[in-house]
C-alpha cells in the first residue's frame, strides 16, 4: 500500500536449474505491506545448504518464481506503526523464519512457550506463504520485508558479515546447546565440523563445555583444535575411536545432513542419558537407530530446527561478549550463482557471505 | 559346597531346535554356591518372548546346553549367610536379571543410582555368565539358585501365578511408565496390547494415566476397553487416526519387537516434548527414525530395558495396593515344550504361567 522510494530486486530461481547457478537478476514483489513489518536495506545475506536444498526442489516442489536467502542483515528503512523495539536506522537481521501463528488462530503451546519456529503454521523466510497470502521471498537481494517479531536488533560488536551466517547458521547449533544447557563441566560432540559445525565448535566452547569435534579425515584435526576444540575423532581414520571415546559425550550435535553416518557408533559415545540431537533435515531419508543404542545407558535420539527469535538475541549477545568470529567469505551479491556452485563444490571454508557493494 | 536334598531339574535346550518345542528334562549344573545366594523351590515360571528368542539363538549364539525362563516365583529353601532381608519359607521371585557388577569392580554409576538393569555386566538369569564363572540356568525347572540382590519378596495379596509373569513381562512395562513419571492427567499409549502392553493398560490406568490402546486390528477394541483403556486405535482399520489423535499422548510405549512398525506415525500422536519408548530388541534391525518425526514438537526415541530391583518391587507393591490381575493362563510344567509352541503359534491370551504341580 504505502509507496516505497526503493525496488526489490534479486536473484530469482526460476526452476530447479536454478541451483547449477542459473538464478535470475530482477525485480520481485515483496509480501504487502502491513503495518507490523519492517523493509530492511540489506548489506548481508549468508548463504545456507537450505537454500541449494529448495533451488533444486530437493526437500519438496518449490513455488517458483523464488528468491532464496535467510541469514539477512542489513539497515532498518521502514517501520510499520504497529512495530515495537525496532526503529528506522537500525541494524536488523532475519533468519530462516518470518512469521509464526503467534496465538492469531488460536491458542499455540509452540508460540506461547517462546518456541515460534516450532508452530505448526510457521512461515519460512522463503518459499512459504504469509498469513496475507503472499508468497515470502528472501535475502539474495536489495530489500527484505518481514513481520516484525522475527526481525532482531544486531548488538554494537557483532559485524553485520558476521551476524548475517549466524542467524540460520549459527542459531541451528546454538539452540540446542541452550536446550540441553551446555556449560562448565559438560563435554559436548560436534558432528561435522563444516558451515553449522564450526559454530557449534565455537558457541560451546564459549558457554564453557568441552568440545569434542567429529568428522572423517584426521587431515582436519588441527583446524578443528584451532577452532577451540580440546579433542577431534576422525571416524575413517582413527582406530579404535568407539571405544576411546566410549560414553565420553553429555551431548552430541550432528551437523551431518545425511542418514549414512555411522549413528550407532556415536550413540556409544554418549554418556548415560545423555542426548543425541540431528540438526537439519536429511534429503535421503530415515535416521537406522538401532534399539539398543537407545536402551542401553538410557539415551535419546532427537533433532532441533534453527531457533527462536529469543534464541537468536541469547546467541548474538553471547557473540558480542565473547567477540566470536565464524569462518567466513564474503562475495559480492552480482556473484551469487558463483557462489552456490562454490558452496555444492565443497570449496566453502565455512559460510559464504554475499554483500551488497553499494548498501555497506 | 553346601550339600543340599534337592536337585536341579529343567528344560533343557540343546541346540536351536529347542525353540519348536524340543527341550529336554534332565538335571543341570546350578551355580555354584556362594554366601550370598539364595535357593528357590520353583511353584511358578512365566513364559517370556525372550525365552524363544533364546532357544532358536535369535539374539546371537546361545550357550547350550540352556534352561530358559526368567520369571520365576516359588519359596526360598536355602539363604546364605550374606543375605539380608530373605529367610527360609519366604515367598520370591526372580525376573530377567541375575547380577549385575553392584560396584565390585569399581564404581559403576548405574549400579549406584539403582539402575542395575543398565549395568554394562549384567548377569541374565539363563544364558549368562556369573562373576564366578558358571552358566546361569533359569526357571523351567524344580529349583533355582540366584544372588540375593535380585531375589524379590512377593508381597502378601500377589499370587505366585500372577506375580511370575510380572517379574519380566510386568516391570519391563512399568519401568517406563515410572521412569516418565506417569500420573493423573497424563494421557499414554501402549502399542501392542498383548503378553506386555496389557499389563501396560492396567498398570497405567492403575497410576491414574489415561490409557490408549494401540493396535492393528478394529476387532480387540472391546477386549482392551475392558482391559482399562480409555481409548483405542486400530491401525490397519480405523480411518484417519493419525489426523485423530494428532498430539493427544504424554509419552508412548511400544511392546512390539519389531521394526516394521508405521513408528513415523505414531510420533504424530506424541505431544510436544513427548517421549517414545520402545521396550524389547527387534531382531529385524534398526527404527527406522525420520528426523521430521522427531524434530516438529521436539519428541524424544528412546528404550527401556526390563526393571531395576526398586521397579519390581514397587510394581509388586502397585498390584496388592491395587489388586491387579494379569491375563494369563496356568500350565503344567510337564508341558513346557508345547506351551513354547504354542506362544509361537500366537496362542497366548496373554502370557503362559508354567507350575510345578508337586511344589504349589
Amino acid at each position: 500500500m504505502a509507496a516505497t522510494d526503493y525496488k526489490f530486486k534479486g536473484w530469482n530461481a526460476l526452476d530447479a536449474t536454478a541451483a547449477e547457478g542459473k538464478m535470475v537478476w530482477r525485480e520481485f514483489e515483496p509480501k504487502r505491506w502491513e503495518e507490523n513489518d519492517v523493509d530492511i536495506k540489506i548489506t548481508h545475506a549468508g548463504i545456507c545448504g537450505s537454500d541449494i536444498h529448495t533451488l533444486r526442489s530437493g526437500w519438496g516442489e518449490t513455488a517458483y518464481p523464488c528468491v532464496v536467502g535467510h541469514e539477512i542483515v542489513g539497515t532498518a528503512v521502514k517501520v510499520g506503526s504497529k512495530v515495537e523495539g525496532i526503529k528506522v536506522g537500525d541494524r536488523v537481521g532475519v533468519g530462516a523464519q518470518s512469521d509464526s501463528c503467534l496465538g492469531r488462530f488460536g491458542d499455540c503451546e509452540d508460540c506461547a512457550a517462546g518456541d515460534e519456529n516450532y508452530c505448526d503454521k510457521v512461515v519460512g523466510t522463503y518459499n512459504s506463504k504469509h498469513f496475507n497470502g503472499d508468497a515470502s521471498q528472501g535475502g539474495y537481494a536489495t530489500y527484505h520485508r518481514s513481520p516484525s517479531h522475527f526481525v532482531i536488533k544486531i548488538p554494537d560488536g557483532v559485524p553485520s558479515q558476521e551476524a548475517a551466517p549466524m542467524m540460520c547458521g549459527g542459531v541451528t547449533v546454538y539452540a540446542p546447546l541452550k536446550n540441553y544447557n551446555v556449560g562448565p563441566g559438560m563435554t559436548v560432540g560436534i558432528v561435522g565440523v563444516g558451515g553449522l559445525g564450526h559454530y557449534g565448535v565455537k558457541f560451546a566452547s564459549a558457554l564453557g563445555a568441552k568440545v569434542v569435534g567429529i568428522s572423517r579425515k584426521e587431515a582436519k584435526r588441527g583446524e578443528v583444535l584451532e577452532l577451540g576444540a580440546a579433542d577431534y575423532i576422525a571416524t575413517d581414520d582413527n582406530e579404535d575411536w568407539v571405544k576411546k571415546h566410549y560414553r565420553s559425550l553429555d551431548l552430541i550435535i550432528s551437523t551431518v545432513a545425511s542418514s549414512k553416518v555411522p549413528i550407532n557408533d556415536y550413540f556409544q559415545l554418549l554418556k548415560k542419558k545423555g542426548n543425541f540431537v540431528q540438526v537439519g533435515i536429511p534429503e535421503d531419508g530415515a535416521m537406522p537407530i538401532a534399539v539398543p543404542s537407545v536402551v542401553f545407558g538410557q539415551k535419546k535420539f532427537t533433532g532441533s530446527l534453527i531457533g527462536s527469535p529469543a534464541n537468536l538475541r541469547e546467541m548474538l549477545e553471547l557473540v558480542a561478549r565473547n567477540n566470536l568470529r565464524g569462518m567466513i567469505q564474503e562475495r559480492p551479491m552480482k556473484d551469487a550463482n558463483q557462489a552456490i556452485v562454490d558452496l555444492e563444490a565443497g570449496k566453502a571454508r565455512y559460510r559464504y557471505v554475499l554483500f551488497n557493494e553499494d548498501a555497506a
